[in-house]
C-alpha cells in the first residue's frame, strides 16, 4: 500500500510533513511517498535526522516535484498551469493507481478541484464534500460538508446524507446511522430556504434511498452522541466546525489557567491531571485528523491547514485505515447499483 | 424602575419565571412585574411560598392577562389576535411607559415581531437584531445577530455593526470595540455571496460611520478575547450560538464524568474541584443569560426558551442594568445624531 503525501502542502510545511511522516513510518505498513522538491527534503532530512530518508526506512519515499501551489494561487490556475506542482503530481499518482491515498494540508480549493478534475466524481454524486469525524458524547459526530461547496442545492445535501450512510455503515459498522439536518430549530418550518427544501427532499427520499432520516437538528443536540451525521451546506459547516474548534481552544486555555492560577491549586490539581488530560484530549478537534473529501473516486484526505507533526502523524494512519476499510470502493460499489436500478 | 416580566412565556413557565422572580426581587431594585394568569400566578406563590406576592415583597406585582402565545403560535397572527396575552400585554405596557424593560422567555417569532410592531423601530435601523453576550477569553463577545433575522442584505449588517459599537462603547466602556465579520476564511474572497458583499460594504462605510471594522473573523478565533463583536445573519449566528452551546454542554458532561470514573479520580479531583468549578461556570452558556433585542425603541431581552428559575433570576438582574446603563436611550441618540447628519 502507497500513502502519498503532499510535503509542501499546509503553513508548516514541509518540516511538519517530514517530521509526520517520520514519527508515522513505523506505525503503518504503508510506504509513504513524500511528494515535493526532493533537494529541500533531503537537506531536512539530513538537517532533522541526519540520515537521508532512505537510511531511515525503506518505506520512505521522494517523488519530486518541482512546483508548489500556494495559499494564494486561484484554485483552478494553479490546477491547470502548475503541472509539477506536488498536488498535481500527487492526484496523478493517485489517478494511475502509484498510489492508495492522498493527503494534503495545501490550499484547499486546489485540493477540491484537483481532485474533482483529476481524480474525478463518482457517478450519481453532483458535488463531493468534506467529511469530518467531530467528538460526541461517547461515540462521533460526521459533518458533511465540512467546507467543500459554499452554495448548495437541496438535492447536494440529499446526496450527502446518502454518502454519509454509506460511509458510516462501511467504516463505522453503525447499521442505520441517524442523519440530521443542521438548522436553527427542530420544526419542519424553520430555517433558511435551503434548510426548508432539503428538509422535505430527504422526507420524501430517505425512505427509498435508505437514509434514515431523523429530522432537523440544533448544533445544541448535534452532540449528544446520538446523531450520527450533520448534513448542511459547506458555508455552514464550516462556520459549525471552526466554531466549536474555537471553543474548543478557549477551553483547553482557560481550564488550564484555572488549574494554575496559583501554586496551591495547581499543587491541588495534580492527582486529577490524568483525568482532565483525557478529557481535553476528548475535545481536541486537532486528534481528530484529516477530513474525507466523499464523493471521488479514490480516497483524497484534507489534512488540516495549520497540521503540526503530531496531526500530520496521525493523518497518515487515519489515511492507512481509511485505505484499509475500502470506504472509496464500496461507495463506488453503492452509487453503481443505486444508477443501475435507476434505469 | 419597572422590570416586566412575561410569567407565561418558555418551556418552564410558569414555574420557573416565579422562582427566578422570587429569587431575584431581593437583589434588585426595580418593581417586578409578572405578566400574565393571575389566578393561576396566585396559587403558585401560595403553593411555592404559602404567601401572596404581596406579602413577600411590596415589589412583586402582578398583571393580569387572561390570553398566553403558545409555541406553536403563527407569530403575526398570535401578536395580532391575542390583544390580552402576556406578551402583546407586556409590550403595551413597554410602550406606554408602564415599565422599562421586558423580558420574555416565550415564543421566539412573536416576541421579535411584537416588539417590532408594538414598541417600533429605531428610526435609521431596517432590521432590529438579537445580541447575545458569549464568554470569551479574559472578555466577552457580542453576536448580532444571535437568530432574529434568517436572511439579510449586506445593509443589514452593516448596521448590525454600528449598533454593536454603539452598544459595547456605551454598555462595556470598550473606546474602540473591534468588528469582525463572521466568515470562513480571513480573507476578503471567501465566503458566500452574502459575506463577500457585506465585506465591501463594511470595509467602504465603516471609517466614516466610526466602525473599528477588523476584516472577516473564523469561528476558531472569536473567542481569543481581541475581537469584541461579529456580525453576521441571523442564520448563520444561531448555527454559531448553538454549536457552541452544543459543545459546551457536552465539555461540562465529559469533563464531570471523566473526573468521577472511580474513586480514586473522584477523590483525586477533590482539591481541584473550585478551579475546574470556576472553569465550567465560564463555558457555561446559561449563565450569561437573554439576548437583548436591539434596534427597538425600548428595552426587550429575549430569555433562552429553556430557561429555569436560576437563569430567570439572572436575566433580571441583567435586565436592570441593561436599563441602568441606558443602553437603548443612547443607542437612539446616536441614530438621531446620524440621521441628522445625513440630511
Amino acid at each position: 500500500m502507497k500513502i502519498l503525501l503532499d510535503a509542501m502542502g499546509g503553513d508548516n510545511a514541509p518540516d511538519a510533513t517530514i517530521k509526520g511522516a517520520y514519527k508515522a513510518v513505523n506505525q503503518v505498513k504503508s510506504e509513504i511517498v513524500l511528494i515535493g522538491k526532493e533537494e529541500i527534503i533531503r537537506s531536512k532530512f539530513k538537517e532533522f535526522y541526519g540520515k537521508e530518508p532512505e537510511e531511515i526506512s525503506n518505506r520512505l519515499i521522494i517523488k519530486n516535484a518541482t512546483e508548489t501551489i500556494e495559499m494564494e494561487d486561484i484554485p483552478t490556475v494553479a490546477i491547470k498551469h502548475k503541472k509539477d506542482s506536488s498536488m498535481v503530481v500527487g492526484f496523478k499518482m493517485l489517478k494511475e493507481d502509484e498510489g492508495d491515498v492522498f493527503i494534503s494540508a495545501g490550499n484547499s480549493g486546489a485540493l477540491l478541484t484537483g481532485a474533482t478534475l483529476l481524480v474525478g466524481r463518482i457517478k450519481g454524486i453532483d458535488r463531493p464534500a468534506l467529511g469530518g469525524i467531530l467528538p460526541a458524547y461517547h461515540s462521533q459526530l460526521l459533518l458533511m460538508d465540512c467546507g467543500a461547496n459554499t452554495n448548495c442545492k437541496p438535492i447536494n445535501l440529499l446526496q450527502f446524507a446518502l454518502m454519509s450512510t454509506i460511509y458510516l455503515r462501511n467504516t463505522f459498522g453503525i447499521e442505520k446511522p441517524t442523519i440530521g439536518l443542521l438548522n436553527i430549530g427542530t420544526e419542519e418550518t424553520k430555517g433558511n430556504d435551503l434548510t426548508k427544501e432539503s428538509y422535505l427532499l430527504l422526507k420524501e427520499k430517505s425512505e427509498e434511498l435508505g437514509i434514515n432520516f431523523v429530522g432537523n437538528v440544533e448544533g445544541r443536540d448535534a452532540f449528544s452522541g446520538e446523531i450520527d451525521a450533520i448534513v448542511t451546506d459547506g458555508f455552514t459547516g464550516n462556520i459549525f466546525l471552526k466554531s466549536v474548534e474555537g471553543l474548543g481552544k478557549f477551553v483547553k486555555k482557560s481550564l488550564t489557567e484555572n488549574l494554575k492560577k496559583n501554586l496551591f491549586t495547581t499543587i491541588c490539581a495534580a492527582p486529577s491531571l490524568p483525568a482532565i488530560k483525557g478529557f481535553a484530549k476528548s475535545v481536541d478537534y486537532k486528534s481528530y485528523g484529516g477530513a474525507l473529501f466523499l464523493g471521488v473516486k479514490k480516497p483524497v484526505v484534507k489534512a488540516h491547514g495549520s497540521s503540526d507533526e503530531i496531526l500530520f502523524e496521525f493523518t497518515i494512519k487515519q489515511a492507512e485505515k481509511f485505505v484499509e476499510n475500502k470506504a472509496v470502493p464500496k461507495m463506488i460499489e453503492e452509487f453503481e447499483k443505486g444508477n443501475k436500478e435507476e434505469k
